[in-house]
């Protein structure tokens, strides 16, 4: 077995050797790669198939959940041919690299160029879920980046397989082979961390123990997201059926997703109007309710809900660690806050910056939640859950990202990529630094915008 | 005094704040900073007196240089005006946050925006130059971010007073007087490294130790530059001419800056050839050479050099850390490659990826070059001391990144900024995920493109 070094040295060398190769070669490597997956497509079920095997056993002791198991299960009927699809909509998607997004003249003849490329070589740490190894690769690969791949210990044959299926389709073509390359055990991750010599940006996806500890252990910058505590405040005048939808939808439509709602903030004004009816829906709806003393109290003392037969069942006092808690189930907190500001203040101390949405018909209290709050997506009357990068019209998604710098929300194809300055002069001789500036027979900058594309 | 902790979260609350406030006020604030530091000239000089009274005593002892204690310097002539024309520069820039970057329909009356926005709390850790405070604090100001500022121990009685002024001036305005607060001690910035929880981004301007030290003490996103260790590749069929004015630039136009360049590789080819003449050229301008085997043997064989007096002054053999030294000063390392790629492979593994330049006539090596190379700023015939945000058009410049994700090169105000993503439903009962998708009466994304800036 390589060393980290070892395999973060050739991921390096195969990221720069692939700068030289021309980017049209990386949709004829994703077809190949897709050709080939479902050539070997007995084969690779067969190695879900051991997974599975193993993960039953798991599941029968207690010791996985279900939802795991039925995540890891490439047999599922049209599981294979969407991760097929995968690839092609990839292969699909706009080269994000060589795109010119700044242009200027410095002098006549001396042109200056910001042009997109790869960040380099991503370590991507991600859940059992086969399917994603084919994913990000396809998009490490249409990017131009290469890409160290670590899915969850029980998808192992599966993943295995598929990531040396897909260095075995790269030998054939152009592109190095060690592009994509994946390895198996926590300790090569531990290892790889402190290779920031080599590697470039780590991505963990998975929960917030794994981000931290992905982040205590390198210098390497992180793009992830930890919690996805997020919150819907409902506003004074908020329209009660408007109310009852979105809140629904962001808590069941999938509970446990990242950006399923997990705090309800209501404007004081509603608490025994709107609310005693909200909350009857929700809990006709078998959610949870984790109540503070406000909207605890005025569903005990409003008709509407005081003798419901369920209020007992899903109704509670919130304890303090409610609001900072992701329930990534039908549960959520519920708070009353007097003002929109108060709603602010609350969302950017107890969200995680992931996606929070209000409800209001005014459109200066949207204004004021949409430029008060630091969270990465902020919604005005809808549901938290649009935020993913297929529904923003992004293409495949590589995660989704709390962090303040770089990339954030729904991180597509762009955010693998940076820039690079380009200076190029036309001038017979040369361009120096030297001829510019204030003194006599000193030339100045033009700084005359262009408007054509790099020709690099 | 406050505790790091306190500085933090006053920085964190006075940004939230501030976003509730129009961004007009940023260049009202701005100006009357101008105006209150020139009120206040006479008590500035006073507090920098002193500083230069305390380094020029370190000075005599040796224990600080000659160049540190002129950067001291604010009463050089025009040295106090340049300060607050910064400040003037920095109104007159555009403004950076607010800007429409994605605009999307995904259902009739349901609009998506990406929309530019601060960052949120720096922390700018940068040298001994006094209006570098004032310089930070308006670039911070006008981006809408909170600044946390900690200048070189040497400035401290003059960054402490026009810290201090830049207070007293916001709480005359609308913004929060928080949003700028200097720091001065190093124990200071330890404990304010650990506030990962308020502080979103750290700049620590200075040398490699400062940046090293840096990033092992943080977890919070670092962006800077360590070493500027530049190269120029002198190609197959360069222009002697070119070379000579380029390479003489890049070296004298100021060496200790960091896109000075600090090695010089040569394609074989030109050995024998050019080499003499452009070390010839060097060594008439008294720079110092540490040569490989055989850019140094040509140079002792060649009749153009073979018998100049000077040669044995500035001519030396390599020793090995030669190719990753950051000279700063008039000298470089030359070593002789035999092909682009080999230049290519080379500036990859020994560069700071700062900035590095190719000499050539041929386009097709200049491409492969410019695609080859993993630096930030990348040239084609022209000095590497253009790379700069001045030159490059951008404005006053925050500092110069070597990173690979967020913001490379010169970074002005743009990478002060992120975005967040906004979403805007006009429609009456609100919008939820549940209707989409491919069931019977489910709906479709429409991910039109919408040619307006978003409303907030």
């Amino acid at each position: 077995m390589s060393s980290a070094e070892d395999i973060a040295r050739a991921a390096r060398q195969a990221y720069e050797d692939s700068q030289l190769v021309d980017p049209s070669e990386r949709d004829v490597a994703l077809r190949s790669i897709a050709q080939h997956l479902s050539n070997h497509r007995h084969e690779i079920l067969a190695a879900n198939a051991k997974d599975m095997e193993a993960a039953s056993a798991l599941l029968a002791q207690g010791k996985l959940s279900s939802s795991l198991v039925s995540r890891l299960d490439l047999t599922r009927p049209g599981k294979f041919d969407a991760m097929l699809q995968g690839i092609q909509e990839v292969v699909d998607l706009p080269l994000p690299t060589g795109r010119t997004t700044y242009a200027k003249e410095l002098d006549e003849g001396l042109e200056l160029y910001r042009v997109t490329c790869p960040i380099g070589v991503l370590l991507v740490i991600f859940e059992a879920r086969p399917e994603v190894v084919v994913n990000i690769a396809a998009l490490a690969i249409k990017s131009g980046n290469a890409a160290i791949l670590k899915g969850g210990k029980e998808s192992i044959h599966t993943a295995t397989l598929l990531s040396s299926l897909i260095q075995q389709s790269l030998s054939s073509g152009k592109l190095p082979p060690a592009l994509i390359q994946a390895v198996s055990s926590r300790e090569e991750i531990s290892a790889l961390l402190s290779q920031e010599k080599y590697i470039d940006l780590v991505m963990p996806r998975g929960g917030n123990a794994l981000v931290q500890s992905v982040k205590d252990q390198t210098k390497i910058p992180v793009m992830g997201h930890a919690d996805g505590i997020c919150n819907i405040y409902v506003d004074e005048g908020a329209d009660l059926e408007m109310a009852k939808r979105i809140v629904k939808d962001a808590k069941l439509d999938y509970p446990a997703a990242c950006n399923a709602v997990e705090t309800l903030l209501l404007n004081a004004s509603t608490v025994d109007t709107l609310w005693p009816e909200l909350a009857a829906h929700l809990i006709s709806a078998s959610i949870t309710l984790q109540c503070d003393e406000a909207s605890l109290s005025a569903l005990h003392s409003s008709p509407v809900t005081q003798s419901l037969p369920e209020l007992q069942k899903y109704v509670h006092a919130a304890s303090p660690e409610a609001f900072d808690t992701e329930y990534l189930c039908p549960e959520m907190a519920v708070k009353v806050v007097p003002s929109v500001s108060a709603a602010i203040q609350h969302i950017n101390t107890h969200s995680s910056h992931h996606t929070d949405s209000i409800i209001t018909p005014s459109e200066q209290n949207a204004g004021t939640f949409i430029r008060g709050l630091s969270s990465a997506n902020v919604f005005w009357n809808a549901s938290t859950r649009f935020a993913d990068g297929q529904r923003y019209g992004l293409g495949t998604e590589v995660g989704i990202s709390t962090g303040k710098t770089h990339a954030r929300g729904p991180v597509g194809l762009e955010g693998l990529c940076i820039y690079k300055w380009v200076l190029k002069s036309e001038r017979r001789e040369g361009s120096v630094v030297g001829e510019f500036g204030s003194g006599q027979g000193k030339k100045q900058y033009t700084h005359k915008q262009l408007s054509k594309e790099s020709p690099f």
